[in-house]
């Protein structure tokens, strides 16, 4: 079963739609003719409300954590004392690679099931003037949690450190406002929310982030940010790019901008309002409280969940993802971001009630939120 | 005319067959599950027989220079002693990743016009001891200049120094043998002879560079070889890779070991010699000797060539790369690797003859080298 047609329900890469893959199938160009030079600049134009911003952005090909070295790269020198805010897998990414910069590192520790305190971050920085970056992740995918980035931004008050974003699993997904909440670096990639396939990376600096990082001592070339601009110029990219996932994006902005941005977050607190009484209905215990739920994936604690995920996958083809760090096989994770509807909701509750021999009951919970 | 069938007559990114690029739209699939850990180490280990090595090849999701800059900052520490050998505008990109990362530079700079001299590599090595690490390109595609890899590795005779090979545009268009040779690094990408689309890099270690690495004090996290061997124990990689990428690899090398290697390498000396016999019928300089130049791209002398190729690309559709760095407006090359066979190379040369009104003088002399 799980060979005819497979179910991703993981929080990235997502199921890409058949039009947006197809474009991966298009003829070669060159990527420094004028077929690029249009497409490329128009693309990154219309990922522009998106990002929440009228800052220039870069695509980088690589991962998303590709985009988040090219972040660090470009802002941390050795002993640069940052701020890492870390609740999950991918804050403690970010801890990461400050380590492997050199950098001064403080980090401040939420609990791995809720959201960051933004006024425990007011009153680190308080304490802490010489702090010059504050890295954290608005959606943590590992945890299923939303963090609330402009609360975070606030909260620095007078502070003059720079705010750094992780928003590869929360851009298209949900609000992202990088001018108006005064982000200063936006990281984010395209197999999430974006429904297109992986293997690029986007990154957006503010002009106070630009300036910053003219000084940067840090060792870079592939991620170096001044080559990009430098070849934005004429509307291209410093290494040869991926260049059908340009044609991707657009196909897949096509979708986007057909449904409406705020009906696409919409769907997405749908998806989740949905699957968190399905669950609830089967007494499955959630990890995170509703004011911190992700709109993209919901967390679900299960005793030797690793196994489930199996049976579910082999039985119905239905694919969970697994729990990462300290929640490795403690929990399973539903992604419902990008390409996904509320009526995959009910199919992902499906093969749980049928599992748990629950015939219904989550299905009727998500029903009832689907029609309120 | 450009736009209903164009021609794309370029060093990579290259036109890229219909059944590689279909697998681009094959439905997504988890980077963590079974399917790709299926196919992951089986395309990887497809690729050995071209690299000529038993040593472990990784994929990195990147541009060509992602797996440059692997090489780079696994093994440069600040102040390393390293030996670039430049003779283009790869080699110097070498250059530019060694000074990124603080390396203590050595530069022996080769006429941008032909090959390295091995000789003068050997003389150098003995007047420095001290020299760690060496950085060379095998195809320089910026002067369609092949270098010899196996004489440069040989003039190291006992010197300790670790050889470094780019062999982005050689790699499945011409011999390497990297076990046999001794070589220590070789840094390839998918977009060149491999007929798949770019956003895929290879790296390959030998034992010893894997030792040596292990005391590289460069910042790196993206790059970092040895988390690429840590996930490689579970089939894995450790970032969200380009999945399709080894889909379309797979099915590249089908089309590659069905023409078999020995075919494949003759068919682009084939190429080659019929490039140069066409241009020479013509009258057109060359900008390399016969014993240097490459197999998969061709140099030629043109006044203003940059208007040169806009009128030919407008004109007949065929899209010529142009010079870069000291060659800028002065060449233009004409790439012949890949998914690319002699009649493709009549089309190349038809263009330039009807441009120059010398009709069928270049066709003729190309299909006399191809029936000899």
């Amino acid at each position: 079963m799980y060979r005819f047609k497979p179910v991703l329900r993981i929080p990235g890469p997502v199921p890409v739609p058949n039009e947006v893959s197809l474009q991966m199938a298009k003829p070669m160009i060159n990527h420094r003719g004028a077929v690029f030079k249009e497409h490329y600049p128009a693309v990154l134009k219309r990922l522009a409300p998106l990002f929440g911003t009228q800052n220039q952005i870069h695509m980088i090909t690589g991962s998303g954590t590709s985009g988040m070295e090219a972040a660090v790269s470009n802002l941390v020198s050795p002993e640069t004392p940052v701020l890492c805010l870390r609740g999950g897998f991918f804050g403690n990414r970010w801890v990461e690679l400050c380590q492997a910069y050199g950098a001064k590192l403080h980090v401040l520790e939420f609990p791995w099931d809720g959201g960051i305190d933004a006024g425990q971050v007011g009153e680190y920085l308080k304490q802490h003037p010489e702090i010059e970056l504050i890295f954290m992740v608005q959606n943590e995918s590992s945890t299923a949690v939303l963090n609330d980035v402009a609360s975070v931004s606030q909260a620095r008050g007078s502070h003059r450190a720079l705010l750094v974003v992780d928003a590869v699993s929360a851009l298209g997904g949900t609000p992202l406002k990088m001018d108006e909440w005064g982000v200063d670096v936006i990281v984010s990639a395209s197999q999430k929310c974006l429904m297109a396939p992986p293997g690029t990376a986007f990154i957006a600096f503010s002009d106070r982030a630009r300036e910053y990082s003219a000084d940067c001592r840090a060792s870079r070339y592939y991620f170096d940010l001044r080559l990009y601009d430098k070849y934005m110029e004429k509307s291209e990219t410093p290494f040869t790019p991926n260049i059908h996932n340009v044609f991707a994006l657009e196909e897949a902005l096509n979708i986007i901008e057909t449904e409406g941005l705020d009906n696409v977050f919409a769907r997405h607190i749908l998806m989740r309002d949905m699957m968190r009484a399905g669950a609830r209905a089967l007494g499955l215990e959630l990890l995170v409280k509703d004011e911190d739920a992700s709109p993209t994936v919901t967390a679900i604690k299960y005793p030797e969940a690793d196994s489930f995920r199996a049976r579910i996958r082999t039985r119905y083809g239905v694919e969970f993802a697994g729990g990462q760090g300290i929640h490795a096989d403690k929990i399973f994770r539903v992604g419902h971001m990008g390409y996904a509807t509320p009526l995959d909701v009910l199919t992902a509750l499906a093969v749980l009630e049928m599992d748990m021999k629950k015939y219904g009951e989550a299905t009727k919970a998500a029903e009832q939120v689907m029609n309120s």
